[in-house]
């Protein structure tokens, strides 16, 4: 089952069944938190009250699949190919994890603000995890999942360069800009998965030209492992999204950043495509 | 004016005009986005719409003035003394800014929750900054503020140094644990202080003892120079807060840190005090 975010002309957000093929949209009726435990837990669209409304799919706005009280929990450091032939680094001990402001994300196919201070916007396929739960079992930490979508966490290089010696990698500003990070284009509930973390291929092109191109299998640590090291920080909420890193490949590796007029495409099989078009540089 | 988010038995969370000397609580109408811009504006008390009821401010509990949908914004390496002598780091080129989950944050008077994986928690008085109009001029950064308030900024020494080699500390495990970081007691309005970045002292005692005893003058970036460096990266909502960093003394420097029991009090000259009890240790 997809599961979407939306808006439709001025109705405000919704959740929604979407089915592609049919370019059909069937709005689900109260909040996120009241039906998606039942969802995670296996209920299937049964938990679901759809409003018998149908809408087309190619009509609506698909926007990030996360309500705004929610947060956006980055796990990186998560492919050691990514972090030695990129950033030169040696695979870490354990995992790290930080917070992406929600004013960051952007909808599956909204343009990708080139933000003022940056020279070096890249870009980072990553699987994103979305919570269906706040009952975690730190011994089945997999069993709180609604379901999986697909994100590019858009960073600044420069500025991510700019944090002060001894504390660190600035990722606040490198990794929180205002409509950077694409999100969706829907949710995948993790019945349409095989058991245990997502084995799945995950490629970003750049107008066409591929630029990374690995698989969640060569993941340092598994969905679970992730989710199980946040929550034992910092507890998640019933609709927090979940990134886990992105593989080698990106510009800082390659010196290929991201221009204005790019089209960027961000793919997750048997999740769908992001496509977003980098913009003219903002002034502000 | 004071300014406070509370409840009262079970009536959920409202917030209110407080008068501490008459113990009296006088609940607004209306959300805080509402109200805040004009209060920011210096519309002062006519800005607001007051419910007429009155509460006795001793009977009611004290929240984080934030709502869960604003973020927590942390300015960190702001004053050179505690960088040098707690850290052993030299005075940054530019500040440095991070996200503090919504979940790290308790009231005024709860209990600081003592997270299972450190031994090394340790206390960070700080002014905290409270954003009333998303309306941010970067000429006049001061002009959005709604008030000031004080926080502790709880943090876990042992994690924030458990960060991967070449990314820097972790700031996320060690300053997002659930329940840690005390913010309030009230917003205390800006016309209530001099023009310009509030120049005040803060201490903060543990069981009586004085610890940290500094003052807001020695900010190496003023309250409008934060405010500016983080909307350049990231913007600002109306009611989001802004934590400005800790003078010296904490426990990473002298080796003092927090113990289950401790009565920890953090004070702000002209806005209040905090006052927490940390827990026994959690097991989760």
């Amino acid at each position: 089952m997809k599961l979407a975010r939306c808006s439709y002309h001025e109705t405000g957000s919704f959740w929604a069944v979407v089915d592609p093929l049919r370019d059909e949209v069937h709005p689900i009726e109260g909040e996120f938190s009241t039906w998606a435990p039942a969802v995670a837990g296996g209920a299937g669209i049964s938990a679901l009250r759809l409003s018998g409304m149908t809408l087309p799919l190619s009509k609506v706005h698909l926007l990030p699949p996360i309500e705004p009280v929610n947060r956006v929990v980055v796990a990186g450091a998560n492919y050691a190919k990514h972090l030695a032939e990129d950033f030169g680094l040696a695979a870490p001990a354990q995992p790290v994890a930080f917070l992406k402001a929600y004013g960051a994300l952007i909808g599956a196919h909204d343009p990708i603000r080139y933000p003022p201070l940056t020279e070096e916007l890249d870009h980072e396929v990553e699987l994103v995890v979305v919570i269906g739960s706040a009952e975690i079992d730190l011994e089945n930490p997999l069993g709180c999942v609604l379901g999986y979508t697909v994100g590019n966490d858009v960073s600044s290089r420069d500025l991510q360069r700019s944090g002060p010696a001894g504390i660190g990698m600035d990722l606040f500003a490198a990794k929180s800009q205002d409509r950077t990070t694409s999100v969706g284009p829907w949710v995948v509930t993790k019945d349409e998965f095989p058991e245990g973390s997502p084995k799945v291929r995950l490629t970003l092109k750049v107008n066409g030209e591929t630029r990374q191109d690995g698989s969640t299998a060569e993941m340092t640590w598994d969905v679970g492992q992730l989710i199980r090291f946040v929550q034992q920080r910092s507890s998640f909420a019933c609709g927090d999204i979940l990134f886990t890193g992105s593989p080698a490949g990106v510009g800082m590796g390659t010196g290929l950043f991201l221009n204005p007029g790019d089209v960027v495409e961000a793919t997750i099989e048997g999740i769908g495509t992001l496509r977003n078009v980098v913009s003219e540089k903002s002034r502000v």
